[in-house]
């Protein structure tokens, strides 16, 4: 296909957010397949929801923190990604600051759009969710993040170096900014996609905002809103 | 099919829940497909969100508000479901319990898994969605309650006694007693469908308690959790 006709999606995900994960993998199965130029935006869910006055929901509403437990559970195996467990702390203290500006500066090298990014969003999320239920992790720990790193196959030096740059002005900045920009465009959980409108308007009077798509659960109504074919979270396994 | 195959539903819905409105219209396109025994259950969302801490979202987060106006017109259109609009008072004073009181009415007289009362529902949710945008609609008013019974099928004298009854103590109690059964299940929000395993504990040791799905976004979900084919939210438009 043309380069012209990808459909351009931005996607901002937090490292902590399970949903996040489920997204990403689904949507990297898709990538080829809808033809996305797929740009991944590492900002901080703890800022969004302060930004926008939203609170994970274990805290706001206790019951429906019982219900995304089984919810999350029924996802990975629907999605077939491989969530074990989640952190002890997570909905609660889990902080992924560090995480999030790990990733910014994978970004800031490699690129938004780049596979290196992805790669390290899917290591960030394996460390997290792949291990054994209710584990107590720090995932601000330096050696939780490289080890996140390499895993995404940076060697040693290199992960070394990113955590070393997370840890400049610039990138915090930048995360602060990426952050910004997610709020200002109408974020307030993650993950949350949205996608360029493919008409543009030739009067240059006023460009259309982009679509949003909240959470993990519209990928049918995103593939409905372009003319693609939704063939279920895992196309390879499709029961069509 | 068997009538033992039968898949046990139990739907809890609000008259003044837009995803109420496309939860119930899928399921009812899916009720012979997957031979599902549905029961609706009436509940007053606005006392499930007392009990369990919840809000409507635009009070809750207003970022999620916003979002939630345009998903609600693109699951309009994915859904084929025409809604048109919300009454101007919608997710802050609208007030649905004449509506969900009648509605138990019909229920208690009719039968909970009634063609009447799926016809009473969508009588309802069609009068409060169905119309012009922004329309100042009082939905508490016993005209309105009317319109609705009649165009649900109901003769003017039938539709008064449902009106009138409505009023009764043990209705009133009723509906009390239907919603605080829906949250003692963990219901947080509307529609939340309960779903009971199939696999019966022939120990009669513990029975496993009903799945619970939130959302009209778990249909596909529900398709894979129970084996059936999901083929989109109108399978007559279906794209496969």
């Amino acid at each position: 296909m043309e380069k012209d006709d990808r459909i351009e999606m931005l996607v901002c995900l937090d490292s902590a957010s399970p949903y996040s994960f489920f997204a990403l993998v689904v949507l990297l199965r898709y990538q080829e397949r809808w033809n996305l130029n797929l740009k991944l935006l590492p900002v901080l869910l703890g800022a969004v929801h302060a930004a926008t006055g939203n609170k994970p929901p274990s805290i706001m509403v206790p019951a429906k923190g019982q219900w995304l437990v089984e919810d999350m559970q029924r996802n990975a195996r629907f999605m077939d990604v491989p969530i074990r467990g989640v952190p002890a702390n997570f909905g609660t203290t889990l902080n992924s600051l560090q995480c999030q500006r790990v990733l910014t500066a994978i970004a800031e090298s490699k690129g938004y759009d780049s596979k290196e990014l992805a790669a390290a969003f899917l290591a960030f999320f394996r460390g997290i969710f792949g291990g054994e239920p209710n584990r107590d992790l720090n995932i601000s720990d330096s050696k939780f993040l490289l080890k996140c790193c390499m895993a995404a196959g940076f060697t040693e030096a290199e992960s070394e170096q990113y955590i070393s740059s997370s840890k400049d002005e610039i990138i915090k900045l930048r995360l602060k900014e990426n952050t910004a920009l997610a709020v200002e465009k109408g974020m307030f959980g993650a993950p949350t996609i949205y996608v360029t409108p493919r008409e543009k308007n030739l009067q240059g009077v006023r460009q259309p905002r982009d679509l949003m798509f909240f959470g993990s659960d519209r990928f049918e109504q995103l593939a409905f809103s372009f003319g693609k074919l939704w063939e279920g979270p895992n196309p390879q396994r499709s029961r069509l």
